[in-house]
């Protein structure tokens, strides 16, 4: 079973790893981080980069995709090889996945039409301009079509995927594994939960956070 | 205010993306990923590479210290220069931490001794030999030594340090920002949460958990 995570500059670092350190650590998979060229690719902050082993000519058949967000992702709603090769891959896979403003992509592409769906939540009204309906929920399962809010939630879709791929006790022990027992020490992780004020700025600059 | 996570060969990613996407949403904060050797480094699963952007010799006075956990750091146990540099930027500190199993190489350089600290649920026996007392808590503060639990608990770490870093609201921000609401689809993060018959599993191979 082939993973393939999709890179591109001025991802979001958590975006990626997430799904990746659960995915991962299902036996027998083969996770692969891909991109429009091979090599190093910076994340948003550019003080971190992760490397790209395979372009997208080398992955033709991923049981999974993952489209991880962050800012860079403005970059790539046009139509071009990129979008060519989503919906290529996408008439292959098992799964068909995004974390945050991946979301965005996969929509771009189309393949998220009349689909419900999430991403981060400044970004989720940006959804029905490409035909898929957003919900409020973290993680969107939708036929074969994954989608995950902001950034962390990444895990918890790695950990639902896990076991919708290899059943619950594997899915629970790569849970415990990572040691997944969060204990955030506010309760301020999504728009509802945090202060008011704090909601309020960040939306006030959501184009920044969106787009860096 | 410069943060320094340091990179290995096998280290565990999660390990060390959730302490640098919580912290370097920290303003004014310069992150770098810093190693023995600049370049790419491997993770415990060989298909995924972090670049280290700077030498150890480049890092002299970091404000944050983090070392990530993962089975790479048994080969790190021995003094020698990356121990002698742990404890010469300790001295230049703020805050010394880790995640996960990196708790046991800040042990062995002698930093923990006396001290309450924490590590993956599986390596928690280890620390005694090294003169550091065991605690059950997720993130362990003790002066400016903070541990944290197995893999997934950097994210809390890095929260919690924001936090006292850069002030509760802006703790609150970085939280919405990565929409930090975790739901895990199990309750299985933990050896007491996790199906017996699963952590009896886990405890059977933790050689090979923590060694590869």
């Amino acid at each position: 079973m082939q993973i393939a995570i999709l890179l591109y500059d001025r991802f979001t670092a958590l975006d990626a790893v997430g799904p990746y350190d659960t995915l991962s650590r299902i036996p027998g998979a083969e996770t692969v981080l891909v991109a429009e060229r091979t090599g190093e690719h910076r994340n948003d902050t550019g003080t971190l980069a992760l490397t790209a082993d395979a372009a997208l000519s080398d992955v033709t058949a991923p049981d999974v995709l993952v489209v991880p967000g962050g800012p860079g992702q403005a970059a790539l709603m046009d139509d071009g090889p990129l979008h060519d090769w989503i919906r290529a891959v996408d008439t292959r896979t098992t799964w068909t996945t995004s974390v945050c403003t991946g979301s965005l992509i996969l929509a771009a592409t189309g393949l998220l039409k009349g689909r419900r769906a999430t991403s981060h939540w400044l970004a989720l009204d940006r959804l029905p301009s490409h035909g898929a309906e957003p919900t409020g929920e973290r993680v969107v399962f939708d036929g074969k079509y994954v989608t995950a809010a902001g950034v962390s939630s990444g895990i918890d879709m790695g950990l639902a995927l896990a076991g919708r791929i290899a059943g619950d006790t594997l899915a629970q022990t790569v849970q415990l594994g990572i040691e997944y027992d969060p204990r955030p020490p506010y309760d301020a992780g999504s728009p509802e939960k945090a202060p008011a004020g704090i909601t309020a700025a960040m939306r006030a600059r959501s184009r920044f956070v969106l787009e860096g």
